[in-house]
C-alpha cells in the first residue's frame, strides 16, 4: 500500500461500510452504461422519472419498483415532512442503506451535478502509514497580526462589527479587511484594459474575515448567535463585492488547520472577488441546468427534501437547513449544508435560514471534533454566480471537507477521488455522534 | 496574509518576475473579452488567427504587430528549429518576455485547453509563514515491503526486470506488483453487472511499479539508461491494461514526498485502469478537440514546436522532447514534457523519445532539486483514453507539479489557483541553473 489518499487510523478501524449494494438498478438497460461510456459522453444525464442514486434513498427496503415509484407520490410526500426534527428518528432503523458497499469492493460513484466521479473504497481504510491531519492546537506566543491592539498591521477594515472603539482600534467582535498579500486588487476606478479571450487583469478582491478577536476560538466553541452574525456578515460582503464592477463571481472559503492550508491560527476565513466563472463552478451551473431542464425541478430542493425526509445520507435535519453527506463524496466525512427553501444565492437567505445555518453547522463541526478528533477542515460557498440573477436552477450550499486525506497525484491530474469511507457510514457514525 | 498556497521562503525571495505587461493583446477588441465572460461561455475557445498566448511568445521585442505576423510565416519558421540544442542560446537574451507580470500586479490566466485558470500573483510571494514542503529523506530503518527479500509482502508480480532470479524472489531491477490496498480490483472474468449511468462497479486495476531495488534512490539519481528502461515498464504496463475489458482510461501517477500524498519513501509509482474517462481529462480532451477543430492544428504539436524554438517558457529543448512552464502554470515551477513528434498515446512513442525523455526528465529533476532544495512532486502522464485510437488532436506529456505549496479551500472548490510565480520566472531559473 502506497501514495494516494491517507487516512485517519481513527476512521480506518471503523471505515468498511456494512450492507449490501442497492440492487435497484437492475432495471436499467445494460446499454445506457455502455452508451455513457464513450469519451464524449461523460456528463451525467437525466430523463424524467430516473432518479440520481442520491435522490433514491429510501426508507425501507430498496427495491427497484419502489424506486420508480419514490418519483411520483412518495416525493411529494417527502416535502411535507420539512419541518421534522433534529436527527430524523427514522434514519437510524433503515434495514438496508441504499448504495451501500460490500465490504472489500469498490464502487464508482458521479455527482449529478458537477460530474466528478469518485472511487469508494473501503479496501483502502485498512492500509498502515495511515494518519490523522488534526488541526494544531492553537499555541498563543504573543499577540497576532489578527488580534486585538495589532490593528495597524493589516489594511484599513472594509467592515466591522464593534461593541465599543473607533475603526481600526480594538473593540470589534469582527472584522472584515483587505489581504495583506491580495490574489487580486480592489480597483472600481481603474480603466479594464483590453482582454484576450484566455487572460484578465487581476482585478477584483481578496477580503479577510476576522471572525472573532479571541485568538484561541474555534467555531465549534462560538455560541450560536455569534456564529450567527458571522454568517450574517459573509452575507453582506458578499453582496457588497457582487456588485463590484467587473465582478462576475465571489469565493468564499475558510481554511482551518494547518493540513487545509491555513497559515494563521487565528480564526479567519477570506473571499474572493473573481472577474470570471472559475471552471469548475461553471461545470457545476451546467450541470444544474441540465438536471432541471430534463425534471423540471432544482436538484438541491429535491435533495435537500429527500434527504431530510430521513435518507440514508442524511446528518441532520435542521429545519429550514439540512446537512448530509454528499453521494459522491470526494473525502471522507464530507458534508454538505443547504437550505429546504429555493435560494440560488446567500444573498436571498432570511434569519431563519441564518440562524438554521449557525445552529446546524456548529452541530455538525462538533460532531466531527468528536468523531475525527477535531480534524483540520476547508469550508467553502457555493452560489449563484454575481451577475446571474435568481436562478430557477441552482441553489446555494456549504461543503464541509475534512482533511484527512492528503491530496495526490491521482487527484490532482483527474479530478476524481479515491475515498475509503462510504458516506451512507460517514453519516451514520455522524448521526450517532453527540453535538453536545 | 494567511490561507492560500504557500511558498517556499527559497522561492520567495525571488519570486517577483520583472519585465512588462506584453502589450500584444491590445489588438483584440474589447467585445470579444466580454462576450467571454457570460457564465454559459466559460469554455475557451480558438478562431483561426487568433493565437492563444501559450503560443504567441516571441523571440524578440513582442509588438501586436509581430505576434500576429506570428501566426503565418514564423510558425514554420519556428517549425523548423526543431534539432536544436539543449537550452536554446536565444532563449537567455529576450529583452521583454512576453506575457510577464508587473511587479505586484495579478495576472490571470486560462489554459487554452483544460479552461482551468490561474491568478499570477507575485504579491503571494511576500507573505511570511513561507515553507518549502521538501521531500523527507529517506531514513533507512530495516527493510520496507517494496525491499528485496521482502516479495512476500506484496501481491504477486505482474512484471519485472531481473538480472537473476524467479518470480517474487530477489534479484530484480523493477517489479510491478497490484496494490495490496486496491482503489479497484482487476477481475476480466467478472460478468459486469447492471449498471446506472451514475454508478460504475469498482473494477479495473491499481497497480504499483517499485521502480529500484535500492530504498533510497530518488529519480535524479537514476542513472539515465535506468530511468529509461522504467519509462519503457509504464509504456508496457499502460499498453496492457488499456486491452483489459471494461477499461476505459488508465492513469500513471508518481508521488515523491510527503507533501506530495507518498507513504512509502522506496522509489515507486501507480497505475489506476478505470472503467470511465475522469471528469478533468475529459474536459481536456474536449478542449483539444475544440482547438483542433478550429486550427487545424493538434496544440500540443504547437507548443512543442514553438517552444522548442526558444520561447520565454522554454525549460530545455532536448531535442525530440521539450520541457517548459506552461503558460497557465498552476503551480510555482510547474513543468510540462512532451514530445515533439505527434503521439496521441505514450504506447506511440519510439525508444528516440523514450530516450530523450529520461534525459530530459533527469535533467528538469536536478534542475528543481538545485533550485528549489529537492522539493516533493507529483509526476502525471497525460494521454489519449484507452479506447480512443491514434487522435489527431490530443498528445501525450507528463506533468510535474513541485509541491511547495498546501492546496486549500480556493483551488478545491473552483479548481482555480493561486501561483505566486510567474511561468517565464520560473522558466528563466530553471534554465539558468545546472542540471550537472
Amino acid at each position: 500500500g502506497c501514495g494516494g489518499p491517507q487516512l485517519a487510523s481513527a476512521v480506518g478501524s471503523r471505515g468498511a461500510g456494512s450492507g449490501r449494494l442497492g440492487g435497484s438498478d437492475a432495471g436499467f438497460r445494460r446499454s445506457q452504461g455502455a452508451r455513457q461510456r464513450g469519451v464524449r459522453h461523460t456528463r451525467p444525464r437525466h430523463r424524467p422519472g430516473e432518479a440520481h442514486p442520491s435522490l433514491a434513498s429510501c426508507s425501507g427496503v430498496c427495491s427497484p419498483r419502489r424506486r420508480r415509484l419514490a418519483a411520483g407520490p412518495v416525493r411529494r410526500r417527502h416535502r411535507r415532512a420539512e419541518g421534522a426534527a433534529l436527527d430524523h428518528p427514522a434514519a437510524g432503523r433503515l434495514p438496508h442503506p441504499a448504495g451501500a458497499i460490500i465490504a472489500g469492493l469498490s464502487e464508482i460513484r458521479q455527482d449529478a451535478v458537477s460530474g466528478h466521479w469518485v472511487i469508494v473504497a473501503p479496501e483502502r481504510a485498512r492500509r498502515p502509514h495511515a494518519f490523522a491531519n488534526a488541526a494544531e492546537k492553537p499555541r498563543r506566543a504573543e499577540p497576532c497580526p489578527f488580534c486585538p491592539g495589532r490593528e495597524f498591521e493589516t489594511p484599513p477594515e472594509v467592515m466591522a462589527l464593534r461593541d465599543s472603539g473607533r475603526a481600526n482600534e480594538p473593540g470589534w467582535r469582527l472584522r472584515v479587511v483587505p489581504n495583506k498579500f491580495p490574489a487580486l486588487k480592489r480597483n472600481p476606478e481603474q480603466e479594464l484594459a483590453p482582454e484576450s479571450p484566455w487572460r484578465r487583469e487581476g482585478v477584483g478582491a481578496h477580503e479577510v474575515v476576522i471572525e472573532a478577536a479571541e485568538h484561541d476560538l474555534t467555531w465549534s466553541e462560538f455560541p450560536i448567535p455569534k456564529l450567527a452574525e458571522l454568517l450574517g456578515a459573509i452575507r453582506s460582503r458578499m453582496t457588497a463585492l457582487a456588485r463590484d464592477r467587473g465582478v462576475e463571481s465571489v469565493f468564499y472559503f475558510k481554511n482551518h488547520g494547518d493540513a487545509a492550508g491555513a497559515t494563521l491560527e487565528h480564526p479567519h476565513s477570506q473571499l474572493l472577488a473573481l472577474p470570471m466563472v472559475p471552471a469548475l463552478v461553471a461545470a457545476e451551473l451546467d450541470g444544474a441546468h441540465r438536471y432541471h431542464a430534463n425534471t423540471d425541478q432544482c436538484y438541491f430542493c429535491e435533495l435537500a427534501g429527500r434527504e431530510g425526509a430521513g435518507g440514508v445520507r442524511l446528518i441532520l435535519d435542521g429545519g429550514p437547513v439540512v446537512a448530509l453527506a454528499p453521494y459522491a463524496a470526494r473525502a471522507p466525512f464530507e458534508v454538505w449544508l443547504l437550505p429546504k427553501r429555493h435560494q440560488a444565492r446567500l444573498e436571498a437567505a432570511g434569519e431563519v435560514e441564518m440562524e438554521a445555518l449557525a445552529r446546524v453547522l456548529r452541530a455538525v463541526l462538533r460532531k466531527l471534533d468528536r468523531a475525527l478528533g477535531e480534524p483540520a477542515f476547508n469550508l467553502l460557498l457555493h452560489e449563484a454566480p454575481a451577475r446571474s440573477g435568481a436562478l430557477v436552477y441552482y441553489h446555494w450550499h456549504f461543503e464541509l471537507i475534512p482533511r484527512l486525506a492528503r491530496l495526490a497525484g491521482f487527484e490532482w491530474g483527474t479530478n476524481m477521488f479515491i475515498n475509503p469511507v462510504a458516506p451512507e457510514e460517514a453519516a451514520r457514525r455522524l448521526r450517532e455522534t453527540s453535538a453536545d
